[in-house]
């Protein structure tokens, strides 16, 4: 890994539940040597990346973030086109809604929105990465990569986040094929035990996926035809989000059976998993 | 310079006029050798802070810079804080008005709102670093800063922006110790050509300087009536911010006197410049 990936890497620490980071923690969580993080960070500081607590000297996001996001949204306004669709959502369904883009192998989440109807609710973590193969937004944009793409990235390990995570590549396959049929993914407990969700693939120019748009909801409240009902507001939505976008929102997909619940690996049919030949 | 900030300066050449940048063009305005552009372009984008348009291969800024700023806002809401108050102001004064926070020796811009009500208007570049010597929100914000600090800043040669821009140190404290009586600073065509501005600090805990407000005029409309209600609503919105953000506002400034216009340098007080012992 090179210098500078491994100093943007110090940036990936912070998070909702770790505000400041002081270098004695930055060596720890990054198991690198105290010389080389201490000159990182000063660089990052240097450049408005990071900031001092100026009492306890411990570093936090600078505002170059800011002003780089802010310039972005200028000549890109994905945030300020998207934040009112996932609240619609969010609040059309009841449940929390977010939208993530692609950045490499992995999904950045851009927006989200709770609307606050339910004691328990799912907790969306701003900071954290959502891993193409174990979220419904991942495996949602996954599905149009190109096939050369999916077979390099099918290749590697697939890291079991929980223990309904689909590593095996076929089974991974399978998914993969429902997806491309109906433009949504379904998954239950497969990034975190107690959370399913679905999600819609949203997409750029040329129908070339970009994001999606996802709902996540406690498995215990993921019944059958709320699932559906889900299901269905975020096909609309996603097309409404690509079209907003200027993209493109592929012809083909299917409109949603009335006996739709997802693929065989979601939590509503996990008994057909166990029935040898279903 | 290392290489963590030669590549995170590359960032910096995005504009609102240059949303896209090939690899040719960040070679020549970086005026740095292809092989090691292309290497740092390449980290930044396998870290997201860069992404490819697929068509052109041009780079643009990534989606990184969102997810990392939703993360700071999270954390640290000062945009959220800010911004209505900045369009408020900006409609209560009828002129563009914005927020900047201090970034190293810099101030970075924040928030902007442009209330849109008169036909000439000042353009707010969102990608641009503001002086601290040259700028009305720079000035507000290096007034407060230790003395030892504003010495070793003074000790540099200071830019000329343009013919008014003041270079001079003796002139500069003469500026500050404006700056210092009534928490506000103006300025005339010092950073660009026939845009004038006024400025004023907003505090964190310990009433350290940590940005400022500020309301930009063409130097045509700014005649020294109207300079004194924008100065007036400013102190008034650099207090509010102050006390929104969880900071303390100094107690020492005074009240702004009916004859107030600035200091001797502002462009409404230019006559008395040339006046020998005024």
């Amino acid at each position: 890994m090179g210098t500078i990936s491994k100093a943007l890497e110090l940036l990936d620490l912070f998070s909702p539940d770790r505000a400041e980071i002081g270098l004695t923690d930055f060596v720890r969580l990054s198991k690198r040597d105290k010389a080389t993080v201490h000159r990182h960070l000063t660089e990052l500081a240097q450049n408005g990346f990071l900031e001092q607590n100026p009492d306890s000297r411990a570093y936090r996001l600078g505002p170059a973030v800011l002003r780089l996001a802010a310039l972005r949204e200028t000549l890109f306004p994905m945030r300020k086109i998207l934040q009112p669709l996932v609240i619609e959502l969010s609040e059309i369904v009841g449940e929390l809604a977010h939208a993530s883009l692609l950045q490499n192998d992995e999904m950045s989440p851009l927006v989200h929105a709770d609307p606050k109807v339910h004691g328990i609710q799912v907790h969306f973590d701003v900071a954290e990465m959502l891993p193409l193969h174990a979220t419904s937004s991942g495996l949602a944009a996954l599905a149009f990569f190109p096939d050369a793409t999916i077979d390099r990235l099918m290749a590697r390990p697939l890291k079991k986040h929980t223990a309904r995570t689909v590593a095996d590549p076929s089974r991974m396959r399978d998914l993969i094929e429902g997806v491309r049929q109906y433009g949504l993914c379904t998954l239950a407990d497969a990034f975190e035990d107690g959370v399913s969700s679905v999600g819609a693939p949203i997409f750029g120019q040329g129908c070339r996926v970009i994001g999606a748009l996802a709902v996540a909801v406690p498995t215990s409240r993921a019944a059958p035809r709320k699932t559906h009902e889900i299901a269905g507001q975020l096909q609309r939505y996603a097309r409404k989000a690509t079209v907003a976008l200027g993209g493109a929102y592929p012809k083909t997909f299917e409109d949603l059976p009335p006996n739709w619940s997802g693929t065989k690996f979601t939590v509503h049919r996990e008994s057909k998993e166990t029935e040898p030949n279903a």
